[in-house]
């Protein structure tokens, strides 16, 4: 509990700033990455996108431009959740192409990505208990989404690896959302900012600089 | 008029529960139907999609998550109009695809549904008379999208039915926004609320397993 | 500074609602051009979608729908950004073909295109001295967009003209917003109403009638 007081004297803006310059960094390296890996197996510069993207997200954070207030009175950043909707699509998307999925079952994944997070960010704005049903939709569209990417009949060694890597760090962000003023309210916010950023670094600039080396060699 | 009085009634948001039900059953018997449907014609589980968005759709009207107030001091759901951007644009791209229609004609009726449907949102979120402006230019673009859609010159027996089938169906939209509050306030919400609940189950459910079992056999 | 005086008087709404009835027209003619330019190097109907649209959005300026207040008193119609973003990658996709671009390069204009736009509503919709933050995101998304777009190595004759043209015409909508209330307020939003609609009027129909007929001869 003595960890939560310290944290709570945080102010959230100082690591929505860090994630800001963090993600603009990654930007950057992988704008200049993935320029050198042209007309190769990438289909576009999806990484840059990705760390774009989430650069814009964490500075409508930091600026705390729009939130609402669980009820504990710990203030929720749900514009989280709707930067997602596009960071994260194109990340299953990538992860889909590595995989080799067939079209249709690409675009499927991106839907079910898209609607994970428009669920997550119903149930992030919404404050009374109701959020809860957004919550449970968000989490089948969640599981759709692994299950049609990675249910590859085929069973392919290629993606195994990264299957896993997926599963278990992806599946992070809906334990801190439960965990959360978001959800029970078992930490405050300044916590929950600290543990997305590191699970958006490892989902999104490691997990990139790990692809485009090994999938998409430069 | 009696019949309304009973009407007012009954809670609208009863009937949205009840639609959140139906197309919760939907999605999963469609999730079903589409798995087996596998690498056919289908192009993605289209009617999975359409079922779970509109699943989404009426969740957020039965918790009255966002409403405005007619003149009539009825209250209207104008959210329905944003999740039918997405879920009638699916609807429309999975006809077009059954009619054989090239890939830039499926771009156009996708694109013109969605104007549709934007601008039924404005048409919806607006209580002064200028939402008339905005149902006009909702009506351009949805007989530009029937145009688009059936305008097949070479004359396909396969799509007539179907043909016949939406344009008579879907029209019944605009009719039921005109006779509701949102339009001339001759009926009120709930009775507006069980009527698009009708129109949703033959356009979306009704449709979803025809096409399903006859054009994408199983 | 008696100009500006002059222009103040000027109703915003008369200026928005000749751009109405212009794109309105606008919508009409590329409709009637690009129906008959079927099954041409056109993929779809861009032209008329780029005018519809854009009807739409001066149809909800001219109505003065959502607006903020800059710090020095005038209107900020910043609904203008989110048009912006489906009508302009539309716009950048059709330059992309017409300079013959490989498809992942289409996909990274566009959404460039987008991301500039959002950064662009952000910047609007915010009146304190952080909109500058997405100010500088949104000119950084731009720049990579018209990188991304006219770094041809091979050097093609083609689209030379088209690429100054676009250069030149489209940096001038960032002139107008650092001069106008959203920036640092030199001239009244009545003045920035009339020069965005002449901008408008040239990269979008004089443009247009310019690829129609050149480019997808009729």
């Amino acid at each position: 509990m003595k960890y939560w007081l310290v944290l709570d004297l945080v102010e959230e803006s100082v690591i929505y700033w860090i994630g800001t310059v963090i993600f603009a960094i990654a930007s950057l390296v992988f704008g200049m990455l993935e320029k050198r890996s042209n007309d190769r197996e990438l289909i576009f510069r999806s990484h840059f996108f990705v760390g774009f993207i989430t650069t814009i997200s964490y500075m409508v954070m930091a600026l705390t431009l729009a939130t609402s207030v669980a009820e504990n009175g710990q203030p929720i950043y749900w514009t989280r959740w709707l930067f997602y909707i596009a960071s994260c699509s194109i990340l299953t998307l990538d992860i889909a192409l590595i995989a080799r999925r067939p079209t249709p079952k690409k675009v499927e994944v991106a839907l079910l990505t898209g609607l994970t997070m428009f669920c997550g960010f119903l149930a992030s704005i919404i404050v009374t208990v109701d959020r809860w049903w957004f919550f449970g939709l968000s989490s089948i569209a969640y599981i759709g989404m692994l299950y049609t990417l990675f249910n590859v009949s085929e069973g392919s060694a290629r993606i195994s690896a990264i299957m896993w890597f997926v599963i278990i760090t992806w599946s992070l962000f809906p334990v801190v959302w439960v965990l959360a003023p978001t959800g029970l309210g078992i930490f405050p916010t300044s916590m929950e900012a600290i543990l997305y950023l590191i699970l958006d670094f490892v989902t999104k600039i490691t997990f990139g600089l790990y692809v485009s080396t090994r999938f998409h060699p430069l």
